[in-house]
Order: structure tokens, then C-alpha cells, then sequence
């Protein structure tokens, strides 16, 4: 059964797998999104979605008493505060609240989609920082008592076993520490290491911009191609806040051996086929 | 490939599947449940998880500003109001955090645990009731923008693809309708169908209560054992509330071939050890 089951797997990592990665930003039309995947799926096209919510959480977050905090790392990248309590929000509406009503949504539209944190299965493992340096009023701090990591193993098992069977994977966020403890990690970077893990040709990281910008918040200076080795000069030089960790994820797919990483817009129809079809700022 | 999964899931389903529902009323222990339940697995015993969540849901619910409210059938069954802001917010609590904390301490416990809806893969499919009947204040009232049902397929390609891939589904509600929306379902009753289209030679459902009571809260009234014919007369005689429901499930998966159903306890160490070897309300 390995042997056959090793088989199906291969024809279908052959079929040229898209990641699509749709943040959780205002303005992402996620009907827009699960009505291209439905005309992905519905053509053979292999996919697998992995999703944000990062808005919601700050809304339930400061609805329930414990709201957001977000902290800078020295080399300016910003993230949110990840305590136990918080934690436990982010899985309410990350794994809860936008993950069903994506897999309902896509259900309704005849896609066979199953949701699933990085807990699940032990799907995206990483180590948990157990001290995370942050910049504060110019000063640094150490702060402990965060849950956060970075996906560095990918269960490419349970994905496949699912693929392979007619289902859809939608992905989200938190993942596991090896020492089974739940840990935010960034969704954009997820998503690259599940598209580097799949051997996936396309990566597209839509969100609630036309693409990398050349002076944000001016939708008109997009920039429509950035070679591989130009990333880190974009990134330094014209991407600011969530941007540069987008730019980071699309050079660690590449690196990874993905064919092409595209960043571009969800908040609009067709999201995917506009991507697609080269909308957006493609990286190779 | 496919005769070789049937021989696969016909072996696994040979081996004396149990389906635990554990509740989520206050006191349950879900460390002990979760220690049970790998060291069930560690023995090669096959086991899907089925929980709740309804005490946590109605103290988001209230501090969301939402707060829940529950009706009562014309023939005397107790429950919960189901509008749609209502399942955003059942999904944040089972779907969310009380299903990923299951399966984080699964992981932790070097079990691999997937956490599933009955959403996921329309694992649990079922008419939406249109319309509900309600008694309020002695009168008859119909509700209309309620979204629930009842369990009436199981779909066991998905977990029978997880289990023979060596996953241990958690499950809980909600399900979701032929027209793809996501309804409230009973835990208890769900539990059942799944133990039934498993042909599951046990059913343990797991509250914080010890069993049956005879007289209730006096739990020194444990009705020990109920045969099937007897199942009617002590739910109109003795039982009220939630367990009517539990008894309920328990009737549904005996006339469906559940080979024992047990009522148990989930406030000690050992649940699930102390429910199969007989503590708690065996109803055979």
C-alpha cells in the first residue's frame, strides 16, 4: 500500500501544486478567494489554502480584556506578543472562527476542504524561542514568556494522505514545538515552507495590497518583478512592516525550489486567477 | 490502492473501536482524559474523541455580548438558541480553543491527534431545521433563524483514511447541512452516529456527573445498568436535562449496533479506564 499510496502521491506533487497563502487583513474578500479555488479544484488543479486572521484577533482579543500587543526585533521585523492567553484567542478565531467558516464556504461550494492548524497532526513543527529580544523606547528587551517559533519541519504525510483522498487542506496557524506545545508562527513563512515541502510551482501571498509598493501607500508604484537576488535590497529599502516578512517567506520558498512566489492583491474578484495569470509583484 | 485501504480500514475496524464524548460542562478533566486516551493508543486499541464545549461557549458568548440563550422542545428537551453569530462564536470555543487544546496535550502526550468539525470533509451531514418549535411561558413559539439539526450521514472515508494512517481524529460539532451551513448538533448524539457507522463495540460518554442518578444531584443514586428495553422509562422517570439527550445517543447507538454504551465520569484520573471496565451506567 506505501508503494501505491508513494505513487499517487508523486503523479500529484507532478501536477504543478499551488500554495496559496490569503491574509487576515480588512478588505481580503474571502468569497472572492473559495470561489477561485472551487474553479481550481473543479479543473484538477492540485491546491492547498492556508489563511490569516490576524484583524479578527485583535478585535476578539480586545473584546475579551486581553488585547494585542506587538513588539519590534532589533532588525526591525514586527510581531504580535504571543502569551498563553493569547494564544488561546488566536486559536478561537484562527483555527475557530475564519477556518470553519472558510471550509464552509467552500463545502457549500462542493469542495471537499478540511481545516487544520500546524497542531494537527503535528503539520508544521518549529522550535519555540525561549527568549525573544525586542526593541522598546530604543531599549532592549528580553521578553519570556512568549509562544512563538518558526515552522521548520512540514508533516508533508498528512497532506498528501488528504490530497490524495479528494481533499482540500485549508491551513492556518498556530504550530507545534517539538515539545508539543502550540506556537504562533508566521503564516506567510508557513506557507512557503509548505510550498518548498510540496514542491510547488507557484506560491501566491495575497493580502489587502496590489503587491510589493515602490512608495506605500500608492498602489500605483507597484513594483511588477523583483529577481531573486534583488530581494533583500526591496526589502530594505521600499517594504515596510508586514511587507518585509512577506519578502523574507517569498526568498525562503525560492531558495526552497519553488518556481515563482507572487504578492498580490485579495480584495477584489478572481483573486487567485489574477495572481495567476501575473497581477501582482512576481518573484523568481 | 482503494481494495487495499477497504482491507486496511476493514482490519482497523475489527480491532474494537471505542468512541469517547467527553463533555464540556465544568469539572471535566481533560489532562486525565487525554493520558487515558495515549495510553489506549500505546496498546494498539483504535479511538476517535469526540468533545464539547458548551460551559466555556456561554462565558465567551456573554463576555462577546452575545450571551447565550436555550429553549425548550414541546417534548422536553433542553437547548441552545443557535443564530448565526451564535456559531462564529460555538466555533471560536470548540473548534478553536477547546479542540486544539485537546490536541496540542495529544501531541504533547506523543499521540497524533488531528482535530476535526463535523464541518471538515462533511464529516457530519444533516438537514438545518427550518423552523424550531419552542415552549416559552406555557405558549408554543416557532424559531426561524436558528441554524441546527441532527447528524444524519457520517462520512467514515475521512477518518478511516486517518486512522489507517495512524491519526487519532478529535471531533466536535458543529456539522454542517446539505446546502453547506454550519449547524448545531447534539455532542452526544453525534458521538453515536460515529460509534454507529464505525460499528464501534463501545460508546462511553463522559460528563460531570458519575452515571444515571436514580434521585439527581445524589450521586449515591448511580443506576448501574439499563437494559435497551428499559431506556425510555428511566429517562421520562429519572433523568433530566443534558442526560435525557445522553440517553437518547445511547438508545441510537444500540438500535444502530454499538455493542455497549457506558455513562460515565470525567472529574477523576483514569475516565476512560474506569468507564470501560464498567463504572459509570452500562446500557447493553
Amino acid at each position: 500500500m506505501c508503494l501505491l499510496l508513494l505513487t499517487t502521491c508523486s503523479l500529484l506533487l507532478e501536477k504543478k501544486m499551488i500554495v496559496v497563502k490569503v491574509g487576515g487583513s480588512v478588505g481580503v474578500d474571502l468569497d472572492a478567494v473559495c470561489a477561485d479555488v472551487a474553479r481550481l479544484v473543479a479543473v484538477g488543479r492540485p491546491l492547498i489554502l492556508v489563511h490569516g486572521g490576524s484583524h479578527l484577533t485583535n478585535e476578539v482579543a480586545t473584546a475579551l480584556g486581553h488585547p494585542p500587543q506587538f513588539i519590534t526585533s532589533p532588525s526591525g521585523y514586527t510581531s504580535r506578543l504571543t502569551d498563553r492567553r493569547t494564544i488561546e484567542i488566536f486559536e478561537m478565531v484562527y483555527c475557530g472562527q475564519v477556518n470553519k467558516s472558510i471550509v464552509e464556504r467552500l463545502q457549500a461550494l462542493d469542495v471537499n476542504a478540511v481545516g487544520l492548524s500546524g497542531i494537527d497532526g503535528g503539520l508544521w513543527r518549529g522550535t519555540r524561542k525561549k527568549a525573544i529580544r525586542a526593541i522598546e523606547n530604543g531599549r532592549l528587551r528580553m521578553i519570556r514568556n512568549s509562544y512563538t517559533g518558526r515552522v521548520e519541519e512540514v508533516n508533508i504525510n498528512l497532506l498528501t494522505t488528504l490530497l490524495s483522498n479528494g481533499f482540500l487542506p485549508v491551513l492556518t496557524p498556530p504550530a507545534i514545538s517539538y515539545e508539543g506545545e502550540a506556537i504562533n508562527v508566521d503564516g506567510d513563512r508557513a506557507a512557503g515552507a509548505t510550498a518548498v515541502a510540496l514542491n510547488a510551482s507557484d506560491l501566491l501571498i495575497l493580502s489587502n495590497v496590489p503587491g510589493v509598493l515602490r512608495d506605500f501607500p500608492d498602489e500605483s508604484s507597484l513594483i511588477q518583478h523583483i529577481p531573486r537576488h534583488d530581494i533583500d535590497r526591496i526589502a530594505e529599502n521600499y517594504a515596510e512592516g508586514r511587507m518585509r516578512i512577506k519578502l523574507l517567506g517569498a526568498k525562503e520558498a525560492l531558495d526552497g525550489g519553488v518556481g515563482r512566489v507572487i504578492i498580490g492583491d485579495s480584495r477584489g474578484t478572481q483573486p487567485i486567477e489574477h495572481a495567476l495569470s501575473g497581477t501582482g509583484t512576481i518573484i523568481s
